[in-house]
């Protein structure tokens, strides 16, 4: 019986994810018990073990639902019957102040794995974020409206995290765990349209592969990509850019207007975040308010989240931080 | 009685675009007898007599719908009635082989847009696309996945053209004409599911808009602005890096890999382009293609279409034009 095209293809992503880590290194796969996760850890210890690579399997206990300890040690077992070397639960706290609780579990699950990963002294950790998983985060992008940078989706790598699965289809991981034998647990969350994320998977999604034919998925998830490169070119040549134009008198505008305007308004961005500003908070109509400082366009001052204030002294922009009352 | 919102805002719209013209200067409004362009040429006819200019009233004559002669002529009549200096129709051929009816209408529609601006000397060309048919081709060109050239949507302003209401919502065209008593023209086309623009205007965004919040269209307009600035950069520093690194020799493969990916990949575009490549059928396969032959990852020649062939010669990118058979 030949191999099922739906683990060939889980196993493709991990292969070519694998294929520079030294060897003997060790990899953590982080595992929520999911169908993409499991499919994934399977996958890699296949593939690590044919690499000889040691594989860590690691899921994090949130503590937000009944009986998450429990859940937590059952897949602990099972990445273990999966052939893990070694695994670890680790229970994390959630404080959702400020933050709203998907993005504070997100937060409070990268601080521990960067934790297990310093533990086991591993060179990468694996997520299982699929194509699917692109694709609704694009359509999110779409509709917070901030540009390319909100189009330009997950990374496939980013400090030693790498996605293996962003171009597997989220049906391929589960038809690979049923292929397996592998019994995976469906997350209430994902089932619930208070999300956003589950509405577009749910409401958004197929309304689209409807209207506009099949395999809308890849389609997002290669503008994706696309988009990624081009953000990225830009946000170095803006970095390059600002490091030439900012001085001890302030950012020299000359500079910034013979700069194209794509340039000049993240130059414009990068000083304010250096003087202070607060980035989640630093909306395009705040970048735009300076371009029509720096331009004299307008005159006066800029208020920008944080307490921090734009205003212009001849040629040079500059900044102050604004007095605080009580 | 204040001045209804609906044409202060179309009004608003067109005065900006209208402000850099020369005193005593001509303009164009393309009009198709829709609501969005009979707001337009109405706004237009207001402001450019209040800033001294003329205004010329154009509509187009496809010739694809019976009785659109009569059609025309009452279009006539009506840019007539609401104060246009001088009226304008024009008959086009569609020739729609190779382009699809849609295409080839617009194609027609501009060369004789471009001979009316010459015959009346104009010194610009007012097009009445709303907001949400921006939206609209943001959609559409998420689904074609090529990029961030594909949701830079439609420009602000090309050659002598200028879209004065593309912050405008369609609604408010609709509810300027109703407003000033203008009777305007319900296209068949606009409700026939079979075009791809019409599902998304009445299946795809009402879904958006339900289930991620008001609002979309205006969001999706916005994303617009902000990716084609960033692709209007990158293009500018490729067409620049294409020209340092295009030589006797062909195309500088050092230089191309010391660019951005971003940067390279527009680069060889660019260089396959000059070399005869087509355009349209030029795609993201193509340019990867010609980006693993430039890092040297694979050998041998790149298929291009119009019959082009890349090929390596030793630091160099060269192109040859392919024979054709028979």
């Amino acid at each position: 019986m030949g191999l099922h095209p739906a683990i060939a293809a889980v196993r493709q992503g991990v292969r070519r994810t694998l294929v520079d880590l030294d060897p003997g290194a060790t990899v953590v796969v982080a595992c929520s018990g999911g169908a993409d996760s499991l499919a994934l850890l399977a996958a890699t210890v296949f593939e690590a073990h044919k690499a000889g690579l040691r594989v860590v399997g690691a899921t994090v206990d949130h503590g937000l639902q009944e009986g998450s300890g429990e859940h937590a040690a059952r897949v602990v077992a099972q990445m273990a019957g999966l052939g893990a070397d070694e695994t670890a639960t680790a229970r994390v706290q959630v404080d959702p102040a400020g933050l709203g609780i998907e993005a504070a579990a997100r937060r409070a699950r990268y601080a521990v794995l960067d934790q297990l990963r310093e533990h086991f002294a591993a060179q990468a950790v694996l997520l299982g974020h699929t194509r699917d998983d692109q694709a609704e985060t694009v359509l999110l992008g779409l509709a917070r409206g901030s540009g390319g940078r909100s189009l330009a989706g997950m990374r496939r790598t980013f400090d030693h995290y790498r996605r293996p699965l962003l171009d597997v289809a989220r049906a391929d991981t589960v038809a690979a765990c049923l292929a397996d034998g592998i019994e995976f647990w469906d997350d209430p969350h994902n089932a619930d349209p208070g999300f956003a994320r589950v509405r577009v998977r749910q409401r958004v999604l197929p309304v689209l592969e409807d209207e506009l034919g099949p395999g809308i998925a890849a389609t997002l998830a290669r503008t994706a990509d696309q988009v990624r490169a081009d953000v990225e070119a830009l946000d170095a040549l803006a970095a390059t850019a600002y490091d030439d134009l900012a001085g001890p008198d302030g950012l020299d505008l000359a500079g910034v207007q013979d700069l194209l305007p794509a340039l000049g308004g993240r130059v414009l961005r990068l000083a304010a975040l250096t003087a202070g500003a607060v980035d989640a908070e630093l909306f395009h109509v705040h970048v735009a308010a300076l371009q029509r400082l720096a331009s004299g366009e307008s005159g006066g001052e800029v208020q920008l989240p944080g307490h921090v204030t734009a205003y212009r002294d001849r040629s040079h922009l500059l900044f102050r931080r604004t007095a605080v009352a009580g």
